[in-house]
């Protein structure tokens, strides 16, 4: 019996992955319907609803859950869902087909998904404008002060503006997991294939440790509090795609694997993957992570500085905030039962010789060791020496190996341009 | 409103100590009642009932009770409670008392309590040895040995095994607090005093760390994983009497002083003491442990290596274990609300460059700096140098100062003996 949290919604894991002689007859079908080209989050969306990490959502949202999503973080049957999951089409799109028709959702080439269209609804500029409103605001001063100026800056607001003018909404069949389960092997994991594994070890308190970024002795040390306290931890990584600059996963999983293997004690924790891209809604954003890990098993999520948030658009622990200002639907399959593990800015001190964080360190700023993306960076690309504490050595190796090979690319670039000016 | 958990047993703080007229009148009759000496554990356990840190309970236990606690860790109306609370009196005296009638406790001349006797029980020596099977022997392979070997080397049967002929049970009314409140200013806290500290802080979520021996790294890290993850943490020590040889309670508060001083952040952090003598019950008393500071208002007990244990009397983690076999009252109200925050051992290790426990440290024996409590005694006694990172460098002064006290005070009596030999 698995002693793990329940799927959110209480439907179970909602899958709309289709296998063997079921996925080829829906191939072949899928080939004859009119193709609709989609965008890189909606196959991260897809992928999620295929394996189950989206449960209980069987497909995009219509006009009704979507007003009710944004508004009140409910479905409008009553289920919590804190961000909109919606697929936007063309004008010319959105003539050509009619509800009650398939149609096939298509990126890059290949055949994604099957929709059966029930709704298709406007979504006018006052509308995208509503949604960011309600998504991407949080309540800080700093937030205030973005949304008035330069709304957008902001990647998330801007990928929202930037949709299409009609949304298509129903229920999907899935009929590929893409790139992702051969390009992240042992990493990528359906919620099912974690929940077997935490199921064999027999853990029941779990905590996720949410990373788009490579993992510091500052992430190392959110995931070993919850190790502490916890029966085990996932590290669990967006293999999705990012905001451009940042590091891509493939970086990334190298050298969280490093970390796992000379750092942490095997039994407690698990290193794993899932398909989504960064939407960058700050708070909001903080819940969604924490709705599909509950789907994933996983019953706290660790919400440190900025959860979620991108430049200073949000304030520091506004995703920690909005736990509390959650709704409480009454049934409690329709709430979400995916805890907040809240950790204070961590860092190393000096004076403390070890770990530590706002909360569990008196001392000054001259005794941490703290260090700006940027500043990173800029350390890793120039070969400087990293201050001491601040990574593990096997991790910067494997950063600075990534920075140089970008620098000799830009060289590769300048030369070419400059051979080819005839230089 | 308090967002504390609410005291055991659902009957509020049940308070047994008298003030102003009511105990200036109550010391009057107490004087013309007869006096009855009592032990030092049963003047902490007076005090705890006075200040409704043994809430539920009025008074010490009838046989009905001490049956059931001993039996099933609940009181004979179903309430949890995990080991008797019982006041032993010689034959003579209980010859010379009867049921219906009060009677003065006494302690060291005070009068510390006035009881109204419900019940005059004999306590065989069948039923005492019945009672420490009960509730100090372990589950471990480790206990089972000592007690088929060596039941009289365990300081705690020991003191059940001493008690006299007949035990009294009925309410008291208690009279004082001993030399608690002055010799511990500050330190000394009543649950009512410490619950008003925590609610002006807001706290909800508190974790307890019982102590009862100095506080080196280990123990400060197990708080600051508390403090992490909860709201604020509570350093409660033990301020009653421990075994022969133990670090007095003056020294260990100015330890913890020291140390809340340079290492902790104030707003997360509360040091206080409570009047019990330990009972050495290993994982009973750490159920004791739990259900007392629920009282005090802490919803987590932090619970490590040989929690309440004595030598190698029970397994390292067997106190971790009884919380998951403990009866579950139907009522919410008769149930034990306070839970164990389960850690590891904890070291610092030199690869991991901080502190860590064996579930976050993947290291050797080698990197790890491990002492044990005779080795530490043996070098700061002698003034050796203790290893880097296992103490506070300020708190392992103190504890010097102490060991040096100890051997000047050796070393007069030496002289005066020698002197007396007319050497």
């Amino acid at each position: 019996m698995s002693k793990l949290v329940p799927p959110h919604g209480g439907k179970g894991l909602v899958c709309r992955l289709l296998e063997g002689a079921a996925l080829e007859a829906e191939k072949k079908k899928a080939a004859g319907l009119k193709q609709i080209e989609i965008s890189s989050r909606a196959k991260g969306d897809l992928i999620m609803m295929g394996i189950g990490g989206f449960s209980p959502l069987n497909g995009f949202m219509k006009k009704a859950d979507w007003k009710n999503v944004c508004e009140k973080m409910l479905l409008s049957d009553g289920t919590f869902w804190p961000v909109p999951v919606t697929l936007d089409i063309s004008a010319a799109d959105a003539k050509a087909v009619k509800a009650g028709e398939e149609v096939a959702l298509v990126r890059n080439g290949e055949v994604m998904a099957t929709m059966k269209l029930e709704e298709i609804y406007e979504m006018t500029e006052t509308d995208k404008k509503w949604e960011c409103e309600k998504v991407f605001k949080g309540e800080g001063p700093d937030s205030q002060k973005f949304w008035e100026v330069a709304p957008n800056d902001h990647p998330g607001v801007k990928m929202v503006l930037a949709q299409q003018e009609y949304n298509i909404a129903g229920p999907v069949k899935v009929l590929s997991q893409g790139e992702f389960p051969t390009k992240f092997p042992g990493v990528y994991m359906t919620p099912a294939q974690l929940r077997t594994k935490m199921d064999e070890r027999k853990w029941q308190k779990v905590a996720a440790l949410q990373l788009r970024n490579p993992m510091h002795r500052s992430h190392e040390y959110l995931a070993k509090i919850a190790a502490e306290v916890c029966d085990g931890v996932v590290i669990h990584s967006l293999v999705g795609s990012l905001k451009p600059g940042d590091i891509p996963a493939e970086v990334r999983v190298r050298c969280i694997d490093t970390l796992v293997d000379k750092y942490f004690v095997k039994d407690h924790i698990i290193q794993a993957g899932y398909p989504l891209d960064m939407r960058y809604a700050g708070p909001r954003e903080a819940l969604l992570h924490a709705t599909f890990r509950q789907n994933y098993g996983v019953n706290n999520l660790i919400v440190g500085r900025d959860h979620a948030g991108v430049g200073d658009f949000y304030g520091m622990f506004e995703a920690q905030e909005i736990f509390r200002k959650m709704p409480t639907p009454a049934e409690d399959s329709k709430r979400l039962l995916c805890e907040p593990m809240n950790i204070d800015w961590t860092f190393y001190c000096v004076k403390c010789d070890g770990m530590a964080s706002m909360r569990t360190c008196p001392h000054g700023k001259d005794d941490r060791v703290i260090l700006s993306g940027t500043k990173l960076r800029k350390m890793l690309s120039e070969g400087a020496e990293v201050p001491d504490h601040f990574g593990r050595d096997e991790v910067l190796v494997i950063l600075r190996e990534y920075y140089s090979s970008l620098t000799e690319k830009v060289e590769i670039k300048m030369q070419s341009a400059a051979a080819g000016k005839g230089m």
